[in-house]
């Protein structure tokens, strides 16, 4: 059954002061990462450290202990982890989700007398300070005992009259007594029995999704199955696909990604090059879904049948490869839906539905959904009945078609049942559209999004965009998958067709984002033609007709493109978008970053020459300290690119790009063994 | 009767989607300005134009109305203002609070049918689509005519009859049918009675408090009552304050305030220089409260009687200057609640009460109270009536004196419960602590914050420190009040006594910041010995003893003072700290910066001489179109300071300023008549 949203509108407004009783001192003020304060879900990888920030203190000099506490949605029991304070009243801890799926946290916080007395104790000089806060002491020790059992309890009464005891003593050793006090093997078993009566708790819990690895990290590749034939003009297959996967999984990609598979509408079929009018051969659009043998839950017959696509899946997994579909929300005029449910669409009086337009243009080749109809809840349950049926079918990824047309709630809910059964499910929106508009489905759940990357092609333009996407609070919820191409976006960078810029918009996809994909085999082989001269759409657009394409190119950028994606899988700093940093380079031509792994040990630096004709050269700036090599020593640059080893000293470091060549360095950082970090200089 | 929080924890991680039913299509993704999500208010004036901002949009291309909802807290309804959209999805409104108090703000969105066909028909082109879309405008509009009454209903269904027959009409003149279906005035009737059913409401509604005008500008004077007399030696009185009202007025303050009035503690009472030995005759420190004569409530009889304190309110008020009262929530050892309510206070195990201390320093004059005490209700509710007692005086305005170091809750409780009644008054806190403790202080109710302007003296740090306060999230809920000088900070800039720089000191202030004050006579007067090198303390501090102070000193900086005053209160663009723009200026010793007035009309350009000592000049950088004249024109800039007036024209004016005669320009803008902004060129 459908579940929808039924809890009320709490009224954050109302939310009370976060005390309970007026003697808890304690302060949370802010708990980081949090997405539009706990409405969202912060986004992470089952295993990832997750680190939370408070922002915590209280009145006076008093000590706080602040612990960080999470739960798997659905389970009652918080875990906790103590919180080490920073700098500036900020708290931290990690904490590491087990399995995928939901996760709550928040922070408890409480004024500790033990630790505020033993803090102030350690500064005492005078005797009788120290004797009289003695006293105190045991005071504090003795109610410890009673919070405790077994053995422990018996260890802090036995302290608690000791000290109390050498206290009451007038002929007692003063430095005796004050180390008796601040004994740590004592002091830490206290401190497993605190006073927490007065504890304050964050007035939210902050939701958290744990998804799988490739939420994170992923290579996709896109094709037409109909174009995967061998012979030109006749419809591919999947079984033609099934005869791809080795050479793309070579290539070192592990998504394959297609276009809608189901059967094509007939009405008003759009013809090559998006015609208006269409022949008895053309093969249509595959966005325009639904004919008499079916609608999204269907098979186009001439791709093969149900069996074939679970083989293909199979087959695809032996490989590493994982099939991602299109999840296009939108009907063909011959869509079984129309007919079956009328009143999920438009009308219009003259008795036709309404197409999609957006006036003066018409598509009346796409009847979209009604997402205010009255039946929206029949509407929705169907629609999530078709994710469901090819979750059936063995598919785990979906590239959802232009989200951004069909009702927001919509997709959260959907996501969220989805997930709820599925939690292994990603979900990638292909939203081009307005800023706001890509957060806001990034936050209702989209595990990957799709960006303006394609159109950022200057220095500036790729150092702030990417700087954007890789720092709070984007990083916490949306995840970028860039594509230096797609079947409707043929930048017009690439309409020249030089292997220069296709290697190094490649490269920039590649290290910049640990989410990539490209349309191919557009891309290694270099298709780049324009329907016209200032259009972004292909010439001959495989949306409208059948390709064929030469594998066997000796031209084709396969080679490189195997070269950078082993690169990726290798080095764990470009397995994430956090810890991006862009390097001060003289030239503005020149692009250098750095990008480094969770825990430091891995340091990949790319350069990239965005001048795709001239050879050009700068110098770098890196200093050794920030990739843990210390500034004495020398440590080796090794361009797993081309293979060469640079030796680099000092903060700055000439480097040399020739297009022709090689439009890129992707560096590694090797340090001699007894720098820092250990690392084997000849790996 | 106490009024406690009872309202349970919402936790605000299980607020539901903003939707209540599926097919409401609007999304409201924020809104500000809010402080941390409506858990506190933002502050703002009585009449003050609030800008509100929210982030919306819906999925497609259909048209969102979007309206700004605010309400008085207490009154159910809400009124709402229309907002417009700007650009990226971004829309604002205004409102002005009408009166002292506290209100809710909330945004509500809906896609708006009538809107988006109309939308759609402004750029039709077809004669079928333009009559169809006619026919699907009719029913619009009928269903308009449905929610309307009266003469509106009775045109919208005229309109809509109309708009029918000449669709269906097919010899109809298209461009008749679609100016028809546009027509401007029956379109704004139509809009009159929208189709809310899928409306969307933000799911907080945000607080914000009004409060008076002087809680956002004042010029406040502190002086110690009992050194006011005219003779050495003899401890002062309100009479004499009285006598000193008129020349402290004509420097041109507004508010006035006093160290703690009350009885002063005998046991422990410090002596000179905070010694800690006392004579008999030492007047102790006004901050050790409390004495056999009484406690908070009560008046040092030495500085006069109730009577007199109430005649002093009243003089004060004849001459435009309101008292403020210190409130230091802390007892000397003889104050009467130690034996009264001894459950305030923590005692030790050897019978003595816990006095205020950091180890190794101790301050045995000073009982803190405890705030865990478990009468903590009674405590509170003391404390309170405390401020109700002063307020039952007169008072409107209180200086908080360390309220870092009282519990947060009680401050948020007790700030609430006074304004409930009295919205009207002022709190100032006295936190020269940690950032985010005096970030939570404003945000739990206090009107005015202490700052660390007294030790932000190079142009980096200041550029740094008050860019930060003029900007957002700050400037929602943090109000500066800026001293150069308090009892306990001298600062070591000022221990030279170079008139110059407690002048450029003064003119930061006073330009800077819409809120300050100085701690005088010995300001003006430039008492600048410290106690001992290195110390921030006054030698001879009024915090212990009486001092006496020549007014008539000719070297006096009154006449300065006075002017600077005087220029504050004539340019509305230092009435407030929003509208701050620091200027570039080519020398590092010379601060410029640009205030603007809310509606633009006002501009002061500040120029200040870091160098006490050197006459520094500059070119400064001050776009005229910035300052709302045309970039061919010339513009004057008057310095209210010295009288002068300059000619400047285009980006880049040249300034010297020599400290020996005036350390600043305080620059109006004033533009001739025809210019954008049509100012009197010789005000």
């Amino acid at each position: 059954m459908m579940k929808l949203f039924t809890t009320p509108q709490a009224p954050m407004a109302s939310v009370a002061p976060d005390v309970r009783d007026g003697n808890r001192r304690a302060v949370i003020d802010t708990v980081l990462p949090s997405v539009d304060n706990g409405r969202f879900a912060v986004k992470c990888i089952v295993g990832e450290r997750v680190r939370v920030k408070a922002h915590c203190f209280t009145d006076g000099h008093d000590v706080l202990r602040v612990q960080l506490c999470w739960r798997p949605q659905g389970k009652a029991e918080f875990r906790e982890v103590p919180m080490k304070p920073l700098v500036n009243d900020v708290w931290e801890a990690a904490f590491s989700p087990p399995a995928l799926g939901p996760y709550l946290y928040t922070v408890a916080a409480w004024v500790d007398p033990f630790e505020s007395w033993r803090h102030e104790m350690t500064r005492r000089v005078d005797p009788d300070d120290v004797r009289i806060a003695s006293q105190v002491g045991a005071l504090e020790v003795a109610a410890a005992a009673e919070r405790a059992e077994g053995a422990d309890r018996q260890a802090l009464a036995n302290w608690a009259t000791e000290l109390d005891a050498v206290a009451a003593d007038p002929g007692a050793d003063v430095s005796a007594l004050k180390a008796l006090a601040l004994d740590e093997e004592l002091a830490m078993l206290a401190r497993r029995h605190p006073d927490r009566r007065h504890e304050v708790r964050f007035p939210s819990e902050l939701p958290l999704e744990a998804e799988r690895e490739r939420a994170r990290f992923s290579t996709w590749y896109e094709l037409f199955p109909r174009s995967a034939g061998p012979t030109p003009g006749v419809h591919g297959t999947f079984r033609d696909v099934e005869a791809r996967l080795p050479a793309i999984a070579a290539m070192g990609f592990d998504v394959l990604y297609f276009p809608p598979i189901h059967p094509i509408g007939r009405l008003q079929r759009k013809g090559p090059n998006n015609a208006l009018a269409s022949g008895a051969d053309d093969v249509g659009s595959p966005w325009a879904i639904g004919a008499a043998e079916g609608g999204h839950k269907a098979i186009l017959p001439a791709l093969g049948t149900a069996e074939d696509f679970r083989r293909l899946c199979a087959q695809a997994a032996t490989h590493g490869l994982e099939i991602a579909l299109d999840i296009a929300f939108q009907c063909a005029p011959d869509h079984p839906y129309v007919k079956a449910h009328p009143d999920w669409f438009r009308w219009r009086p003259d008795g036709s539905v309404q197409y999609a337009e957006n006036p003066p243009k018409k598509y009346q080749d796409i009847y979209p959904f009604n997402f205010e109809s009255e039946d929206w809840r029949g509407l929705w349950a169907e629609l999530r009945s078709v994710i469901e049926h090819w979750i059936g079918e063995g598919v785990r990824i979906f590239r959802v078609d232009n989200p951004h047309t069909k009702a927001f709630a919509f997709w959260e809910w959907v996501i969220g049942e989805i997930r709820r059964e599925h939690p292994e499910v990603i979900f990638l929106a292909e939203a081009f559209t307005r800023p706001k508009v890509m957060h806001r489905l990034a936050k209702l759940g989209f595990s990957q999004s799709y960006t303006y990357f394609t159109w950022r092609n200057t220095k500036q333009e790729l150092v702030e965009y990417f700087t954007e996407l890789s720092t709070a609070p984007g990083v916490d919820y949306f995840r970028p998958n860039v594509w230096p191409n797609t079947p409707d976006i043929l930048h017009e960078q690439l309409q020249g067709g030089e292997a220069s810029v296709y290697m190094a918009r490649l490269v920039l996809a590649a290290t910049l984002s640990a989410n990539y994909g490209i349309y191919g085999p557009a891309y290694e082989l270099r298709d780049h033609l324009p329907r016209s001269p200032g259009s972004e759409e292909y010439l001959d657009s495989e949306k409208y007709q059948l390709r064929h394409w030469n594998h066997d190119d000796p031209a084709s950028l396969a080679p490189f493109i195997t070269r950078v994606n082993h690169i990726r899988r290798e080095n764990p700093a470009l397995h994430r978008d956090r810890g991006l940093r862009f390097l001060r380079i003289d030239n503005d031509q020149l692009l250098a970053y750095a990008k480094v792994s969770e825990g430091g040990d891995n340091v990949v630096v790319t350069v990239v020459n965005l001048d795709p004709h001239n050879v050009q050269e700068g110098w770098l700036e890196l200093d050794p300290q920030s990739v843990g090599v210390d500034r004495s020593r020398a440590f080796q640059m090794h361009d797993l690119l081309s293979g060469q080893r640079f030796i680099w000293q000092g903060d700055w470091h000439y480097v040399k790009l020739d297009p022709h060549s090689a439009p890129a360095h992707i560096f590694v950082v090797r340090r001699r063994h007894g720098d820092e970090r250990d690392f084997d200089y000849f790996l």
